[in-house]
């Protein structure tokens, strides 16, 4: 089945979904983006989703191109033209098409919105959440507006690829101060040897997750205790867990760092027993 | 006239030159670029826009995605299709095309090219030369590999904002060890009382301008001095003169820095000099 984009006001088919070439998302990553899961042909905490886009949008200025109302009618219509029970949606807008120049248009432009949905292997991914990742770490060279969900991303492909070169499957940047701040496409978290699960605290250096917030939820209900604060690399290594979380993998166990086993080298209870939890504990729109 | 753009293989009019959606440019950010100025139709220091593009490509370790000898032959199509004597022309090379995902497609696809002109109006760029510009200092918050001419360029978009708030036209980023590193989309420089002219050193930190690199080897020909080091906004607000370098403008004389006048806040004779002794050293092609 060929897949289906919204693009500005129109379903396409995905090969035929264009946009300008002096679309400022393509000449100067100006833009932000979302990716909510989609279970059961629904989409997974799609309020904070649209929070957290518009707060993005406001921090860059960029105008909302609709109602985020009939932005989430399209965003369920893309994902039933796919026909996707489970898998991903994606949101970009940007700030639109205009004559190259750095700054913002001086005649403001229509934001230019896409919308694509892909379906999911679920078997493949939870054979990933059973098998556990590794992550490497590399030093933290984002700029420190990262907390804006932008399209600026280089820095985060070629962390990505470099993990992958190294037969890992995330990166973990490590600040000049030698705290871990997050991964290139997730949150990071560790758990300590008495059983309380420890992560960064989302004011400043990382994006605020999605799925960290619900998850904090989770641990609060499964009475499970939380220590915001950063941890050093080498305290992941020697934690008795360490984990990932992120819209598109929920809950995905750390099993190495840097080629060192993360506890027994096998996932671990809490990741587990979290992901698992997790959705009971979601929003479904 | 309605633009020309160049686009993978075809020559379209600029609103029908488009790119698909999930080409890497605008999902990631992945993707580099060249601006040349054009004059009497012709390249402005063509083969040196060429190699750095080459070393931009090969640290993203994308593909040339044709020999760069028939990159220029349509860059000068471009330029004649659109009949611009003097301007600009930019071509922007991207990883290509591939499903979502961060790190490099696993079946390399082929990359992007868009190419597109544009007049620009002499007069006025004369005009703004003549009266010089202003600008402001920003905190220098860009990732490290700026050295790498990529269009991950959100923070320069809104460094310029700020400077064009401001009622400047350019913005310098000043490092946390309290030096100028460059413009938001320029090189800057300085000139001290006794004459000698001083930009940063090229080793890191900045991106190595062509303008930058040609101008030096205009100010060896007219014996002016030069220092490579870097300077503070301290030093620069007190200097003799100021200027930005890029391709687009060649030389603009800076009158003022954070609202403060630059020498008697009237362009300085040096910058001029510079600017009109420049193009009697470019290469054309």
């Amino acid at each position: 089945m060929s897949r289906i984009a919204y693009v500005n006001g129109q379903y396409r088919d995905l090969r035929d979904a264009n946009v300008n070439v002096e679309d400022r998302g393509y000449q100067f990553a100006d833009g932000v983006y979302e990716v909510c899961e989609v279970r059961g042909g629904r989409l997974v905490d799609f309020p904070r989703h649209m929070a957290r886009l518009q707060r993005s949008l406001r921090e860059l200025r960029i105008a909302e191109p609709m109602p985020l109302s009939a932005l989430g009618i399209v965003m369920h219509e893309v994902v039933r033209r796919n026909r996707v029970t489970y898998g991903l949606v994606y949101l970009q807008i940007t700030r639109g098409v205009a004559r190259r120049d750095h700054a913002f248009p001086l005649n403001p432009v229509k934001p230019s919105v896409v919308i694509t949905a892909r379906a999911l292997n679920y078997a493949k991914n939870q054979q990933t959440a059973a098998s556990g990742i590794k992550v490497i770490t590399v030093p933290e060279n984002r700029w420190p507006r990262v907390d804006i969900k932008s399209v600026s991303l280089l820095p985060n492909v070629l962390a990505k690829q470099e993990a992958r070169e190294k037969g890992a499957y995330e990166a973990w940047y490590v600040g000049t101060d030698g705290f871990v701040t997050e991964g290139a496409s997730s949150n990071a978290w560790i758990v300590t040897g008495d059983g309380r699960v420890v992560t960064r605290s989302a004011d400043h250096g990382i994006l605020a997750g999605i799925t960290r917030a619900v998850l904090m939820e989770v641990m609060a209900a499964l009475q499970i205790k939380l220590e915001e604060r950063p941890f050093t690399p080498a305290e992941a290594k020697q934690a008795a867990e360490a984990f990932v979380t992120s819209a598109s993998q929920i809950v995905i166990p750390v099993v190495a760092i840097d080629g060192q086993a993360v506890g027994n080298g096998q996932p671990g209870g809490v990741a587990k027993r979290l992901r698992e939890e997790f959705h009971r504990f979601s929003a479904f729109s």
